[in-house]
């Protein structure tokens, strides 16, 4: 049969599912955008149209009746699961964690010196509550047993490049094991299915960990006593010193990105926003998060460039008291925040800042030059943005 | 009888141990010393006459025949266990640790604007090899079932006040249950019988934590659903912001120190020190550490105040290979680091920086005045030392 090729059957990303128009596209091919700053922290759950979209390849179909997947490297040989098995076999755990990408205040970096990588604003990190089976349940109900020699967990993805190679990245196995770590394989976000952009049927939720390990479209978990060879693993998604550059980098010379340093940006008002000086204060907002399961302790911010500094008022969850901590080193989610103050008299600028301290009193740093790496991730120096104020 | 009062029996330090001339002592009673900075980094494991000391109150005089270690707040009611029976009873862990005072580098935040306290040069940090049963093993023979209400572990030391009150400190209960946590009662440090100055004849090392929880001539271990109600637990030993002074200040609204943040220092060449223009090349010496088990995974050096940097060479135990890192969240040591590289030409004087980067990518803040805070704790923005190049 004569048939025309019609231009969707040659682009990999024909089938990639509709999005919000609101989103701010960085990359079309594959989909990477972040929802408006204005909007990021109205919710402490971020709407999963708004959660940020961080995608490699382009979103693989998914039958979710015939959907296996593929648990390999331990005594008894590979062992297969079906969703339904997912949501059946093991208890569902409800676990709220913030994601965050490696790149998220990656144009700020930019200002300092160009670097490779999607431009992101502040706002690729958002917050779902994410539901499944433990991991840790899974691979002792797939036969793994301790004192072998297995030391990571390697997640590979529905998802393939031109080649046929499939997203890939892996975690420490204490993580994965850890009663305490709460890793889930998520079959649901904000309680409905996964979205396909987030995985559709079961993505892996790694809690406190970059985004980047959090591997969607599930298709394989192996047990290996080394990590993952992924490009995204051994050459990507790694923290370099502002002196090294393309042609001196050494990517074995740095562990993986796993944990993330304490984090904080401002979400409300704008860079460039007018302040009505007759209004007499300014409501200052944003997010703070930090990696590991550290709680956001506190936020400072600064209406005089850093002169001066007020202690922010955090807050969780809607309704749920601040002082119902979670256990010391499982807090996952974001904690917003927001400062009330008197406009300072007598200047027509503010540069306001924000900079978060977490439990283990990690800061973050004063500037973006000194920890600019080519790669343009781990931007977390002080946030900063620049308001006027009208006159009468 | 009529007896002569000498001094010695009036003054409750009298029968502190005798200590090394070389200390440079911040305090004679309460006795608090650190070792010159430039011996600090001459070996990866700190001789214990050198190891900084920070004493809280007199050093208590304890006959090892009769001491009694009591364990509190278990169903069974309160255990009692001799030096022997610690010896005996349990397995010997052998655990390499450095601790850092909280107070480590104040005097650099004194400099900003007068804090409270000892003003601690940046040698309130020290390493050495500990050894001893561990807590969690101990907590089992003394009858801890899970499921309790229990979530702190207090520490009470045999050092008291003049009112009789003792030094006290308390840590999760996770922390000291965890088999990763490598908590132990040391009885001995560096391979001999704990010295008087640092807990003889046993004191609890809670690896990755705060010197102030790491309690010597330890009396009473408890089991609480609440922290310590000890000063240094509720007023003293937390962060606050800049603008927190001590007519504001709650010290309810902070969370008490536990892990500490990334930390590094230059310890050669030496504040003021002329170099040797001929020379050609300067080295650049230094520790670098942080805490909750986060392995130093790299130290970045200037040589022109913050323009430009340079990767240091990082050094682990003496005839350990680098690359066999403790499994993650157990770098309990911290890293000694080296760089040598060429003067800089045309100039007459350097200011030399180091920061140091975490395996959560954590870095130090650049300035001091940010992170001030009224009592001068957790004082770890970058570290800067001026020197001068000799001319011919
Ligand atoms: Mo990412
Ligand atoms: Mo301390």
């Amino acid at each position: 049969e004569d048939r025309t090729l019609d231009s969707s059957s040659l682009d990999p990303y024909a089938k990639d599912p509709p999005r919000h128009p609101v989103l701010r596209v960085n990359s079309q091919k594959p989909f990477n955008a972040e929802p408006p700053t204005e909007i990021l922290t109205d919710n402490f759950i971020t709407p999963s149209a708004f959660f940020f979209k961080r995608n490699h390849l382009p979103v693989p179909q998914v039958d979710p009746s015939t959907y296996q997947l593929k648990i390999q490297g331990l005594p008894g040989g590979t062992v297969s699961l079906s969703l339904e098995d997912l949501k059946s076999r093991f208890p569902k755990y409800i676990v709220t964690a913030t994601l965050q990408c490696a790149g998220n205040r990656r144009s700020e970096m930019n200002q300092v010196k160009q670097v490779k990588g999607l431009n992101w604003g502040i706002a690729a990190i958002s917050n779902a509550t994410w539901a499944g089976p433990r991991l840790r349940d899974v691979l002792l109900y797939a036969g793994y047993k301790s004192g072998g020699k297995a030391q990571h967990v390697h997640f590979e993805g529905l998802d393939k490049d031109v080649t046929g190679t499939s997203y890939g990245a892996s975690i420490p196995l204490g993580k994965a094991l850890s009663e305490e770590g709460d890793v889930i394989l998520a079959y649901e976000m904000n309680g409905e299915d996964l979205p396909a952009d987030h995985g559709f049927p079961v993505r892996v939720v790694v809690p406190g960990i970059v985004g980047a390990r959090n591997v969607k479209w599930l298709d394989k978990i192996v047990l290996s006593e080394v990590e993952s060879s992924s490009h995204w693993q051994q050459n990507d998604y790694k923290g370099f010193s502002p002196g090294t550059d393309w042609d001196t980098v050494d990517f074995k010379s740095a562990p993986a990105i796993q944990e993330l340093p304490v984090q904080s940006a401002i979400t409300w008002p704008a860079e460039g926003a007018v302040l009505d000086h007759s209004l007499g204060e300014v409501t200052v907002k944003g997010y703070a998060w930090s990696g590991g399961g550290r709680e956001i302790v506190r936020v400072d911010v600064s209406l005089d460039g850093g002169k001066t500094w007020q202690v922010a008022k955090l807050q969780g969850r809607e309704g749920e008291a601040l002082d119902l901590s979670p256990p010391p080193g499982r807090a996952w989610a974001w904690k917003l925040w927001e400062l009330s103050a008197p406009l300072p008299s007598g200047t027509q600028e503010l540069e306001i800042i924000c900079k978060a301290v977490d439990s283990s009193y990690n800061v973050q740093p004063d500037s973006m030059a000194p920890i600019w790496n080519l790669r343009g991730v781990l931007s977390n120096a002080w946030h900063r943005v620049k308001v006027k104020i009208s006159e009468h």
